[in-house]
């Protein structure tokens, strides 16, 4: 069924994400009367932004959990993995289907990991729980999928330039506070980064491994871009780096295809695919920013280009490619993504899983332009 | 002879780089009787700081070159490169030793193209023109230069996150002003930039070439890279970012080896490397950031990890690392490096040109502690 005529839930309703997931929902059509927003004690009594309204917040415990599970049709969990573990359990019990945010079942072998123009066709046979992949994965794989199906993968090298938003409203405040310190000459203070955040930029803030030296952003990519793609040894080399930007994040790639590809044939997988907007306008130094992705559903894909420190083959094609991406964080990177599963899980049937075949231009999906 | 006793004449004394020049050579003792600052015409009648003291600006043309480069023992160019092409060969012709920062003479066969720590052997032999490379290079090759030489490399992929400073001190300004208006909420102007800088990043702003897709920051890396290190095959992959930052750029880098290493070995040759300064304690999540490495002169290097999208051999050695690194691209990147040239010209058999062996740690490199 349509999501416009579900009892949907939001966990985490005040949260940076949470208050995506419901600006999403309230441009799809779903009634405020719908929607069922549920955040920490701490939020009892307040209320959110719902499109020209506000919905009351409702406190989330046992006892809420139980009734509100058992009227929503889906539950969309835009909390930590803490809550997540505790409550969606109770939700699954109640009979909700559960698109969760956070890592807690993201890498449980029961549970789908999903990027719908990706792996779309995992929820066609139906789930209870299915969990959303991290921010950086999502727009990663969301501009190499359509070089994947064609040319296949051989390995990835990324950096990321991954804003503030990622961890939360308060980082938000941080780096305006911090950019206005600095500008004034005041000393500032830090809450959210040990790192001053204004004008400077730094290692993602995640736990190190004290082994592999990886930041747990960095592990997360490889280990769900591995089990998003089903392809277990795949060579992944990711940087992430968190700069003074709100809320979007961008990427520098270099991927190495299985099968070599002319520039031609890059670009063509690349404009025909779903999500994707190619902004690569060399003579006007044109290339996606995380402001021109801020607010965007598409991941901005340019600085299309043949990597220089490879050769081509006699044919004039290469492996080696590399690319500039920006996408929205809270949106695709998140709440979006999390809505599309939720539609998909409502409506397996629908055009709105565009399978793992090679989608049609008439799959594309626009910012309420949904077929259902 | 020690610089401290010549003439030193600063072409550009008004820019970024120009005011950091002076500001080293206050720091390093050369007393301002003996700095003649130069501008372009606009700045006639100006002064520039000094230490306690000013320094009054001297209008360069024709009639000025003439004199100044006559008293001159060495000329510190930090002036665009139609700048450096007119008056570079006047200086020489009066009998200066040019350094020169701009591109103009960098690819030029004839002149060395010089990191003091990596080939500054080549000063040895003496040199009327001697080019200073592009910042990301300089920044690159001396945290590389320790592996290089102990392991061989094979290929390097580069994404950066340059600080607006490399486009001069209106960049600065325009960050500034653009950051205020933001968080003002004020509509802002762009001059310098076509893209907004403030809470943004964007590709770099140099013209991007309509065949390759790389832009001439990126070209001057692969460029001047193969050519410093005498290995014109060398396979570079970069990817040059502008990022809201000041003063310091940041590399995010994964190097391959010629020969596998043992995490060990790569730490041992990079902690006794000349110019670099280890920060990389995974406990704390404290590594390299450009804020850290504003006004000083190592490159800062961290995140030092093998590629986990690479294997190790049978001995726990592998040939992929990845690191990241921070500098002061206006003073190593920069004034520094031009002011170690300009010194190592006037002092060629000292011990400042640690030559192409592996440096003891008697030969290191510190502000104000410079052994002549």
């Amino acid at each position: 069924m349509p999501i416009q005529t579900c009892t949907v839930a939001v966990v985490g309703a005040t949260g940076a994400v949470g208050r995506e997931a419901l600006k999403i929902l309230q441009q799809r059509g779903v009634p405020g009367e719908r929607v069922i927003a549920l955040a920490s004690e701490r939020s009892a009594g307040a209320s959110v932004e719902y499109g020209p309204s506000r919905l009351s917040i409702v406190a989330l415990d046992d006892r809420s959990a139980e009734r509100t599970f058992q009227l929503a049709d889906v539950a969309i969990f835009c909390a930590d993995a803490d809550t997540a573990r505790t409550f969606v359990p109770i939700a699954v019990e109640r009979g909700a289907l559960v698109v969760d945010n956070s890592s807690a079942f993201r890498m449980d072998p029961t549970v789908p990991l999903v990027v719908p123009e990706v792996n779309g066709a995992l929820l066609d046979v139906g789930a209870e729980v299915v969990a959303n992949p991290n921010c950086s994965t999502i727009l990663l794989l969301v501009a190499l999928e359509p070089l994947r199906r064609r040319f296949g993968v051989r390995s990835i090298v990324v950096s990321t330039y991954q804003a503030v938003s990622g961890a939360g409203l308060a980082a938000i405040d941080e780096l305006r506070m911090q950019a206005g310190d600095a500008l004034a000459g005041r000393t500032t203070t830090k809450r959210v980064f040990a790192e001053p955040c204004a004008f400077n930029v730094f290692s993602h803030d995640s736990a190190v491994d004290l082994r592999t030296g990886l930041n747990a952003e960095e592990q997360k990519l490889i280990d769900e871009t591995r089990k998003i793609w089903d392809d277990p040894r795949l060579a992944i080399t990711p940087t992430c780096i968190r700069v003074p930007v709100e809320r979007a994040h961008s990427e520098s790639v270099v991927i190495e295809l299985r099968e070599p590809a002319h520039e031609d044939e890059i670009r063509l997988a690349l404009v025909s695919a779903t999500g994707v907007s190619i902004i690569d306008d060399r003579a006007a130094n044109a290339f996606p920013t995380p402001l021109k992705a801020s607010g965007v559903d598409d991941v901005l894909v340019g600085r299309i280009r043949p990597d220089p420190g490879a050769g081509f083959d006699g044919r004039g094609r290469s492996t080696r490619w590399c690319l500039w991406l920006s996408g929205d964080q809270l949106r695709k990177g998140a709440a979006l993504n999390a809505v599309q599963i939720a539609e998909a899980l409502l409506a397996p049937a629908s055009s709105l899983a565009p399978g793992t075949r090679a989608p049609s231009r008439v799959q594309r999906w626009h910012t309420g332009a949904i077929i259902t």
